[in-house]
């Protein structure tokens, strides 16, 4: 439980706004790859931290996110012409390049140009892993690029989508690091049932409720889900919170290729949220492109509009919730892994006000991902630097597994993060 | 006409408000009770005084309506599973019985449950008269059940439906107790027309206009509108006005089977209202499926969508209103008497300004109404009981009929109010 | 570039702002003259500057507008039944006269009525030039009638549209009287493409950026736009800005009849704006019925719903915009010239926030006006006479051609206006 004074604090993202400074220390993915297929292609709008930005990609390639509207008369640069290395706003002619640089004026006559003095935001981008990156913060802050084990692969190897949830994006940051409810929302109830989720037969759904251990690091934090199976085995996974906004957990656990796979939550604005989707192959297994439909979690073209990025089992449809599949098959009666998170974070409304909660051991991975925001707000404050700048997080993945109850779990499973690193065990 | 003041003060009635207090000492209708038709259903959303509810049905029939949003994390218990005597959350699995005690915690190990120390909001209910109703005030003021002859009938003999009308509450009842409005508004001005409303041969379009006279009593007062329809006769209806929010009428004036017919306006929040219609027949004739409809109120599944209840002829389409039957068959070219009523109190905006009003003789009852409820809520600011708590109403009945001048209409048409009952006439 | 407050000051039409205060001493446009076809017709809903009106014909003919609320218990009067020489609400019978005085109350006994202490809002109407004006400011300021050329024009030979915008009036009217923008944004970059706009050949696109020359006058300005074409001419356009909200241009410049044509953006209220569009033959040829269809601009029933006065195109689908036409046939790949303007006018945001402009040496026009708007709403504010109310304007026309650089532009083009009333030229 947070006062509501905490929960703005984390919540709140706008310009000027405390979590707004902390975010934009971080990289921050902004579109994926192929909404800008190639050069001079169409324009995109970008919201993102509540502002309204338009991204492109010049001539010689080169990405540009500048401010939506024209520096001129606040026109939307959306309509704009991406022509010969700059996007030319269609009411006047202003063009700028990149860089947010005028450098042509069509409405004024030579002599008056004053192009030179002319220029709009810009934020520097980068393309890594399939996604399109940006950084929205002082210059002289900026951090290494993000490159994280999935935006290593090959792009055979690895997967990336986007959706568009309709809530504040902590909600969805606090599901994604929350192991205890994943066997209970995802569950499936009928041994027979092929929809999507955690047989019962899965150690997932067989173990009792887990104990939660939290390893504080440089980047955030680790933390195991152990889940007693019977008298001699546990049941671990292992997942990762990278500041501000990552997870990286083990996935398909249903008899599929293995894979690494996370979530980042990034804040269009206050009420509404880019689901970034990534996984990556662990063995030498290229993805299919039925792996690339994401039937099981509900994230891919199947279940998402490609144009919009809204689900189509969303909140004015109640999800397509089956009554009768609830009774029988599944625990939600919703399909789609993911769709459930999405349908239970938004059902909290856009805004959940976290002082009216009530919170026991199995949310301490949530309490302490509050925690260390809480923290990095404050450093960005005092003008220091947070967690998850450097780049300690560059080797991380995640794993899950039975082992008996008295091995250490975090040399089998987790050997990415040594002791040394591990700052505090909570 | 009210000061700005007092119709704030009437028409507001979330939490901790004045009227919303007042509201909170009577039963309120909910559901209609097909809509948790057995043990272990769907729950159901509900919307009352402002607050987000879910009802259901547990395994042995008992009736709960809940705060929607689970105490744990916040999320919708409209997801839940209605399970073996308690809705269960799907999100942790936390799991309420009816009255709102947690019995279970699927997502803490045993030891770790602190589910002795979780309850949530919980209001009891009572299922009469096919209606779900609920009592949301403080459980030592809880009245008698407000057993209306109407809820005493069998079902064969009584009907209830319900409707969702885009405005506050007060514009609903205010119309219901209205009875000069009736053969203006709802008028068929064509003889030979077979649209719904009163017809120029009806005394009630045949009389002039009413002179209203007011009974105050210990549940709101009963009142007549006396209509000269010559020298020697007049046409008198009598109403009831039950405190805070029911009206009581006679019906089927249009030569149909005898009823005594009613609605009551419940507010969802300051903007919507849920009105529920009932009717029971006055004679030893059952309803047929037909009479079910409400094709003349347009308040039946043909014209209300049995899911959401809202209005197949609504604000969005003008009611379908069609100017070449308002030219020559009735008063409003809108099909549908309670349709007309909707359209025309919508019309005047989600809460009106009733500081801007020009008032007159017509509207007394009206304006004794607006006293009552002014009244109770001063009263309950007190710490007192307002009217229409005590079960002085259960009798009252309505009727209609022609009489000679200088006939006692309180002898002959209402019997069931004694003078002794008349605090005062006005 | 101004002021937050400048901006707010212009932008704002409420009653009791200062340029609400500003706009009611001028006729406004509020209906087009077909919306009431004939006597006894329906009522019609009529917003401007804020205020929800109702018009209507009544029997002899006579216009009336009045509050659309009921003054007895503030129902709609769109629902109510014209008749008889008067509006009747539906809801207890009260009847106005197109004066605004209460001529019937249905609902009261005679001996009670008490009609003649009742009137409610109206304010006068005229219909001039297919178009249906009102005046809303104290009547014994009433200005003479808005007599413009056009409106003098036989029904043949002129022609008139509405289309509902979606943002500030100022932003439509800014658009209007800055000729810059044209020949860029409503481009035809392919000479084969039959697509409306302006063709590679057109003087208008051949010319370099213009010059504006500015003549402050009694009723606004007159201006030119003066673009070289090579050494020896100049092509140039005279448009005309009558205060508050008319423009007057040369139009079908793209060999079509000659016409002269023009805006008028009339506020609805500070987010919405009606424009009306007009045009009138400059030879002896009548209109067409392909003409009135205004394929060209995207204004007329083609391309604008004629019940609701929405277009087709619009926000919500980005105006239709057509990415390969863009890249291709036009600059903005939207069709129809006026479609353009809202596209882009509308892409501001519903008000703009001009302190966050850059303008350049193009935009003079558009500065001046701002001033001249500034300046009336303190002229009204200290009880004096606006521009554009003395009939000055009535003669106006507009027209462009290709002149010597060194020929006498206002002897050729704008001999309407005498060196003798150019107040002064900027």
């Amino acid at each position: 439980m947070l006062s509501r004074e905490e929960s703005e604090r984390l919540t709140r993202v706008g310009p000027g706004t405390p979590m707004g400074n902390t975010m934009r220390r971080y990289w921050i993915p902004a579109l994926l790859a192929w909404e800008l297929p190639e050069p001079d292609c169409p324009p995109v709008r970008v919201k993102l931290l509540g502002e309204d930005l338009v991204a492109f990609r010049d001539t010689r390639g080169q990405l540009g996110l500048l401010d939506e509207y024209c520096p001129h008369r606040r026109v939307s640069l959306f309509f704009g012409r991406n022509e010969e290395c700059g996007l030319r706003c269609v009411y006047h002619g202003w063009k700028f390049d990149v860089a947010g640089r005028c450098v042509d004026m069509m409405n004024e006559p030579e002599e008056l140009s004053f192009k030179h003095k002319i220029s709009t935001r810009a934020y520097p981008m980068a393309e890594l892993g399939g996604v399109i990156w940006t950084y929205m913060g002082p210059p002289e802050r900026q951090p290494p690029l993000p490159r994280f084990v999935w935006t290593e692969m090959p792009a055979t190897h690895r997967h990336a989508s986007k959706v568009i949830q309709e809530s504040n994006w902590l909600q969805g940051l606090e599901g994604g690091i929350d192991t205890s409810h994943a066997p209970i929302l995802h569950r499936v109830i009928s041994p027979s049932s092929r929809r999507p989720g955690f047989k019962p037969t899965n150690p997932f759904v067989r173990g009792k409720a887990p104990r939660l251990v939290v390893d504080l690091t440089d980047y955030g934090y680790q933390y195991a889900g152990i889940r007693p199976l019977d008298e001699a085995d546990v049941y671990i996974r292992t997942y990762h919170f990278v500041m501000p906004f990552h997870q990286i957990r083990p996935s398909r656990t249903d008899g599929d290729v293995p894979t690494v796979a996370g979530h980042i939550w990034v804040p269009m604005d206050d009420e509404n949220t880019m689901v970034f989707n990534w996984e990556y192959s662990t063995t030498d297994e290229a993805f299919s492109d039925e792996d690339r439909l994401e039937r099981r979690l509900g994230n891919g073209p199947l279940d998402v509009d490609q144009t919009t990025f809204r689900s189509r089992r969303n909140r004015q449809n109640n999800y397509l919730l089956d009554r009768n599949i609830q009774r029988t098959e599944t625990f939600t009666g919703i399909d789609g892994v993911n769709v459930q998170d999405r349908a239970i974070q938004e059902s909290m409304g856009r805004v959940v006000d976290r002082s009216r909660e009530h919170l026991g051991s199995a949310d301490k991975a949530v309490i302490q991902a509050r925690r260390l925001l809480l923290q990095a707000v404050t450093t960005v404050e005092e003008g220091g630097t947070p967690r998850g700048i450097n780049p300690t997080y560059y080797a991380l993945r995640a794993s899950e597994g039975v082992l008996p109850r008295d091995a250490n779990w975090r040399e089998t499973l987790a050997p990415d993060v040594p002791m040394a690193e591990i700052l505090q065990t909570v």
